[in-house]
């Protein structure tokens, strides 16, 4: 126990509804960064965010790059500088018809497992992010400062590709290379356990269009006699996979190894339940690499997925056309020792080679990041695993991450700063996905958490 | 030369203009059939059209169907009872940016090939029916009366299926069955050679969603172990022909005939020119089954086309969901000997067996018509032939066609009649698609024809 720490937690107790309305207030706000219509709204939260670090004692401002503003700022004193990354933009909308209350009216709600806060962004990284917001906030509460030296890093990007992170953060080298990156925006290993995620994918997303005659057709007058776009594109998309679910992009598998054995063995330590994962959103069947677990196939494998299709008439009813252009939004999720220019090079090479005549391809490229495995030498590693795990039922685990945090990648390559990746969702927070929600226990036990860290780490 | 028909051409030449501003009018009536919300322009369109034939002295009102109305009016006297067939519904608009105009605002523009009429159904079919109607006006306008007994029948479900059209003419039996039904829903075989067609496919439609996951995903959580329907969607369809073009559906062929001796030798004396039709397009390679003719894969070879596909995020920018859900909108082109029922049954069940564990596949079925052959030794068929021929520059045709026109089939297999089928489309009409048009000349020189035919087979 920390003298310094326990009249933290114990604001922190006594803060939660305030904090609470604070998300909340964030939450309202429509940051959706890949839609042009919302850039305002992107705006708006990188204000609001500058203003609350400002009341902090934070030196903040939103900083404005070709796409939205990043939000810095810089507070505290001490000898280990730590810089805190999240993200305000949050994932588009749609289907909207699936939302049971409008996505950006939050609120929080019973449920049988609890109380959520349900809303876009409420896991997906406002809360997360507001996690250490409030964690700084109660800290400056009882102590008049901040444990240490403190930058924060907060992006509008995140969710559309981070096409500005990599030149700001060429431009302000200085200002934000910190000793260690804190990120804020992954998952619990499950609901009792936390975890510090160690290994990240990286995220390649080509949008592909085929286009085959010069203007929609009518299928009776051509049908039989002229290219189909989306019976090419299909066939593309058929090719990608082979019938042992490998990816057929050729040289794709370079550089991939296969998992250490000591972390295979920490793996099935943890007593993942692969049917449990599949069977919470209906399925029951690993749909991978044959002779993979799941948790290979979600943490250490390389993966293609189609995220997107569109092409000819999709509306009500039917109509009889032959569509001029068919386009598939296509992302890989690649493991450590994969390329990603590599790779997208071969995956253009190979769908040109499938094209039959009188057909073009058009590629639009969507990030090209690779993947991320921590050092987790670093002895902050096990003192911040120490701390998770003085907060939480059960010891703070070690894990992989299905999803892509490219900026981890980029805090190495461009910073040559190290990153410690520590989030509070869970698997069931419909991330992405009409009804996005954040446990409450999330928010509260998220603080918490990053107060038990700062007071292990910071100053 | 007849003495009946001649001030009638004359009268048709001197009222054009008016002619003009009547279509006109029926064009700017939304009268989208397949989309709900244009409901009421149907309706419409349905009551404009019943009051201009009761001002010729046709007995004509809108009647109702569990769709859109059904136009019917009887009018004339005389041995002969011809039945008229045209559709006064339109295709959706969308893609609505590559119009150069509002497609509800038709105008007649100015182009190097002559005048044409632009708008949504100015050829498909508003256009075509009014020609027959004119002729009719301008009968009645020399002679005071219609040149023999005829019905008019104008449908408002053309492009949806024609849910209601069989019903109707179960119910309607007695007072739509005449001698010979003419139907104006086709097209010439080129700008100087009118046609009289004789074969039209059939048509089957299938709309195809395959469902896998409860919810959209995240790729990242889940990418590389959950079903994609995406993909398994591509799967189906690039499984739907082998790498001779042919379509794989089990019993797809069953009862296709190669094309009789004496038709080939006609259709090759035609002087098709397969390369300048699929080069009007910006094609050039026949995309059908290999050592087949174009005009073989158009007018008497069965397809299978894909009209629309959606699924995931389509919108701008990137968004990593892993889907639920994904459909394809699924049509056959049929030819004679070929069963719609029994293919779509195949179909359905192939596809079944395509599905990978923990996906599942819902269908709606779109029409279901057989194609049609027409009994050209009618004498009727040489009649209106050598009208036409002395319309036009060349002599008429007998040809197939790609399209279908399920109302010939239905008036053969519910009423026993048999339809003659005369259009004056030309291939650069752009029907389903923008921009589409007709030309003035096939309007006037469509209505002088139609008057000819009249003369020739009517009283």
């Amino acid at each position: 126990m920390s003298s310094r720490l326990d009249p933290v937690l114990a604001r922190i107790d006594a803060d939660l509804d305030q904090a609470l309305g604070r998300l909340l207030d964030l939450l309202r706000i429509p940051s959706i960064s890949t839609d042009p219509a919302h850039a305002a709204d992107c705006a708006r939260a990188a204000d609001w965010l500058a203003a609350d670090l400002a009341g902090l004692g934070f030196r903040a401002a939103p900083r404005p790059t070709p796409g939205h503003p990043m939000v810095v700022g810089h507070g505290g004193e001490g000898g280990r500088h730590l810089l805190f990354y999240g993200h305000y933009d949050v994932q588009p909308v749609d289907p909207l018809d699936l939302w049971q209350r409008p996505p950006f009216a939050p609120e929080v709600q019973e449920t049988p497992a609890g109380r959520v806060i349900r809303g876009r962004g409420a896991a997906d990284d406002k809360g997360q992010l507001m996690t250490f917001v409030e964690a700084c906030r109660a800290w400056v509460a009882v102590h008049g400062r901040l444990p240490g030296r403190i930058t924060m890093f907060l992006e509008g990007e995140e969710e559309s590709g981070s096409p500005s992170l990599v030149r700001f953060l060429e431009d302000n080298r200085a200002e934000l290379t910190a000793d260690l990156a804190l990120i804020c925006d992954t998952g619990m290993f499950d609901r009792e356990t936390p975890a510090i995620t160690t290994m990240l994918r990286g995220l390649l997303g080509e949008e592909v269009t085929i286009t085959g005659p010069r203007m929609d057709l009518h299928s009776g007058m051509y049908g039989g006699a002229a290219q189909n776009p989306i019976r090419v594109l299909a066939r593309v998309i058929a090719g990608l996979h082979d019938d042992a679910g490998r990816i057929t992009v050729p040289g794709f598998y370079d550089g991939v190894e296969e998992l250490p054995a000591q972390i295979r063995a920490q793996w099935e330590g943890l007593g993942f339940d692969g049917a449990a994962f599949l069977g919470d959103v209906g399925l029951s069947v690993p749909a991978g690499e044959s002779g993979r677990s799941v948790l290979e196939m979600i943490w250490s494998r390389p993966t293609c997925e189609v995220n997107g299709i569109s092409g000819g008439y999709a509306g009500e009813g039917f109509k009889t056309v032959l569509p001029a252009r068919a386009t598939a939004k296509i992302s890989f999720r690649l493991v450590a020792g994969q390329d990603p220019l590599k790779i997208r090079d071969s995956f253009r090479a190979m769908v040109r080679a499938m094209l039959p005549p009188d057909c073009s391809v058009t590629f639009a490229g969507h990030g090209a990041s690779p993947a991320s495995v921590m050092a987790v030498d670093d002895p902050a590693f096990e003192r911040a695993r120490a701390a998770l795990s003085a907060e939480w039922p059960r010891p703070a685990a070690f894990i992989g991450s299905g999803g892509s945090i490219p900026v981890a990648g980029y805090f190495k390559t461009v910073l040559g700063m190290d990153s410690m990746l520590i989030g509070f969702g869970n698997d069931d927070d419909l991330i992405h996905s009409p009804n996005e929600k954040y446990d409450l226990r999330s928010f509260h036990k998220g603080i918490r958490s990053w107060a038990r860290i700062l007071d292990a780490l910071a100053g």
